[in-house]
Parts: C-alpha cells; sequence; structure tokens
C-alpha cells in the first residue's frame, strides 16, 4: 500500500516575514500584504483567469522551516520509523499542556502541510515572473505554496463552530514607539527607505505580543526581524513598547 | 531549487461513495457518515487527545482517483513537461466554460489535494484500529488522507466573503421513491441490509441531481453505486426519482 506521494511546489511565498518568531498564531489577524512568486509553468495568467471573483483563497503550504525536524523534506523511511510524535504543546495553551497533534495547528505534524485563508488582492505580472498579491497571510517569506484555491462561502465558512481552546480572536495590547525609536522611524520613513505601510503591518504583529506564552518578564528586550528591519520592544502587562528599528544591512 | 516535496498519508476514508458519481461538489452538502482509518503510526489516541473540544476539522486529502492522469502519484519529471493544464471547466458553470484552474476546486491541479471541511462525531478504537468518524464529508471510498486540522471559527469561518459563481449552495430537488424502487427498499429496510441512515443520505445526495450539468434527458436512466447499493433514477424538471435499489454482491 502507498504510504505517501509526491507534491509540486507551485510557487514561494515572498512576505515580511523573515522568520519565525512575530508570525501570528492564524492568517488574517494581521493585515500584512505579501505575494506568492509562482514557479514555471504555473505562472501562466490563464490559470487565474476567474479568480477575481472571490474575495478570499486557501493558501495550502509546507511548514519549511522546522528546525526540530531534521529533514524537512521526510522520506518514506522517516515517516515508518517511529519519530512521530503524537502530542504537541501549543502556545494558545500556555506551552505546557500537551494535547495531540492533530487537535492543534502545530507544525511538527506528520504532512507538513500548513491552510490559511487570505484575502484576494490581484495578480499581476512583473516581467516575466506570475505574483498573486494577498492580504492577511501568516506565511513565513520563502514558503513554498502547493495549491491556491477559492475560499467557497456557502461551505467554507461554518457560522457557529465550537474551536475549543482557540474560540477567540488573542488579546491585542497597546503598542507605543519610545523616544528613539520614534525618531528612528520618523528619519526611515522620510528618506523613504521605511514605508507607512510597512509601519502599520509592524504595529499589527506587535499588538499580538509575539513573546512565547511561557515567557512573561516585563524587562526582557526582544528584537524581531520584520521586512528589511531589525525591531527591538518589551511587552509589560499593559502595552507593547518599541525601543528601536533599525535597517539592517542588505547584500 | 527544491520543486517537489513528499507527504505521507496518515489515513484511509471509508465512505458510502464508492465512485465519483453522486459525491456532492462540496462538502457538508449532505450529511453522510464517514470514518478515517488511521495508518500506523498515526493510529495514536494520544494523537487526538483535545479534538472533542472542535466541532468541525478540515480534512487534506489526495484527488487520488484521476482518470485523465495517467499516474495518480506525479513524478519530479511528470512536474517539469508540461502537461500542466492551466484552464477547466467547472460542472458548476455548465461545463464548458473554461476557467482557471486556481479559481476552481477542481481535481485536475499540479497538488492534488483536496480540502473539505467536516463534521467531527468522534474517535474509536475497533480492536488495533483507530477510526475517526465525520460527518459531512463528499470523499470517495479510500481516499488517502495527508492531515486533519482542527477548524478554527475566527480565522477560517469568513462572514462575507465573495465566492463568485459558487456563491450559493446548489438548488435541491425533490426526491420520489416510484413504486418498484419503493417496495425494493421496504423490503432492504426489512431485512435489515440497508439502514435507515442510507436510505436518507441517498436522498440527501440524489436531490443534488448527480448529473453531468451539460446532461438534461429526462429519459435518461442513471445508475449509482452507493454503499452497498445500485441505484438507478432518472430526474425530470421538478424531482428526481427513484426507480430501482438493487443490493451490489458483496464478495
Amino acid at each position: 500500500m502507498k504510504i505517501d506521494l509526491k507534491m509540486p511546489i507551485i510557487g514561494f511565498m515572498h512576505s515580511p516575514y523573515r522568520e519565525k518568531f512575530g508570525i501570528p498564531r492564524q492568517p488574517n489577524l494581521v493585515q500584512v500584504e505579501s505575494y506568492i512568486e509562482m514557479q514555471a509553468p504555473y505562472n501562466d495568467v490563464l490559470a487565474f483567469q476567474g479568480i477575481e471573483a472571490f474575495s478570499h483563497l486557501w493558501l495550502i503550504w509546507q511548514f519549511h522551516d522546522n528546525k526540530n525536524q531534521t529533514d524537512a523534506h521526510p522520506t518514506v523511511q522517516k515517516q515508518q520509523n517511529p519519530c512521530f510524535r503524537a502530542q504537541v504543546r501549543p502556545p494558545r495553551l500556555g506551552g505546557n499542556q500537551k494535547i495531540g497533534v492533530f487537535a492543534t495547528r502545530s507544525m511538527y505534524r506528520p504532512a507538513p502541510i500548513g491552510l490559511s485563508v487570505v484575502q484576494f488582492k490581484q495578480v499581476k505580472k512583473v516581467g516575466k515572473s506570475l505574483r498573486v498579491y494577498v492580504t492577511g497571510a501568516d506565511l513565513l517569506h520563502g514558503t513554498p505554496i502547493l495549491d491556491i484555491k477559492p475560499y467557497i462561502q456557502y461551505s467554507d465558512a461554518v457560522p457557529d463552530a465550537q474551536s475549543g481552546y482557540a474560540q477567540d480572536e488573542p488579546i491585542r495590547k497597546t503598542v507605543l514607539w519610545m523616544d528613539t525609536a520614534e525618531a528612528q522611524k520618523n528619519q526611515l520613513l522620510g528618506s523613504g527607505v521605511l514605508q507607512p505601510q510597512i509601519v502599520q503591518e509592524l504595529e499589527q504583529v506587535l499588538s499580538l505580543d509575539p513573546r512565547p506564552a511561557y515567557q512573561d518578564d516585563a524587562e526582557r528586550i526582544y528584537t524581531m526581524n520584520f521586512a528589511d528591519f531589525d525591531v527591538s520592544f518589551r511587552v509589560d502587562q499593559h502595552a507593547v513598547h518599541i525601543l528601536k528599528i533599525v535597517l539592517i544591512a542588505v547584500d
């Protein structure tokens, strides 16, 4: 009996999320703009004809950056060996309570498939490349895309679904720019290196408090790479305080 | 650059849909009961701990019965060759209008991935096997399952999504049992071979008018294999008329 199958990668995500730290735990919590760069032969504009009639799309993608996996592309041998872990500790439960992997959307699962609903913006030809622009994606820059499907309202939107520990949206915190960071931001905005849209997206990301659930040290300073910037911040009970924003040297 | 990846198959669907003909075009249109038989090592009840807090699940599965594909398990070579078809003819548009494959949920797509939301019923150990019971699945019997994820209300249910040509549920027709079929049904029910639940499921399937969109011959008789039965029917403007129901010889 066949125990695995091969899937083509149809494109790669280009997003401001340059590291896992900071990525919202579900899509559509932050209106980040990103695009899928389609791979040949799927970079054919005909393959998207009619898609503009849909407001939302499903992205089906690969969790490709699992450091705890020795190989992001599991092989038959690996699936047969007992490295399957039946339980995980979701951050939503504080990171110390174990539950079944199929009761979570954890990246550490047998088939490393991610599923995200996003808003469709446009399909755009840029030279030879074809880009599918979306907002709300929660995908790391470079994520391999396996499939794009239209969101079908009458079957996909279950109005009264019970979602256990993930019933409600996470609480959002106020985001404050400290003096130094405010000055840095204004200078970067003034020189055109930083776009106002990135500022908005960054504030939305930080409002979700990206710290690991089990860490609650109001003095601890975190640094996150978002788009072309390193952003330092700390979080207390009331707010997220941005301490620094600096342009990363682009090679 | 990697152009494909391997996925394990975690289980196989057991459903009354024994052929593609008759399967609703989207999940949850028919409350058919089915179950996933989990494969080792994923047949571990611990992997489902906590799942009972969710009313709905996503099934991610393989379109495995594509007769127009020469190989249901595409290989690297095949993806590189230009057999990719950018456009398909969705039945919802009458079967003669072409649109982009990524604007549809057609089975003829680069990564043969299907996506269905279903209602979760229970996880049950039956001897050494572990079964995940669901209702509303639109999966052929024997479909390989790649992943099971909880449905998360706040991110997955988009209340006001626009879904183009698939905005509304399909219209349902009245289903009538003709005299001969009614007698056969009663006999099968009386002998315990046919369960009342299968009758209800069958009526729901037929109410969706499973004929190909481009066929509209009120005299033509169709036969469909559903669960252990062959069912013959014809469809006119007003109703679906069941003509015959017979038990298939089980080998």
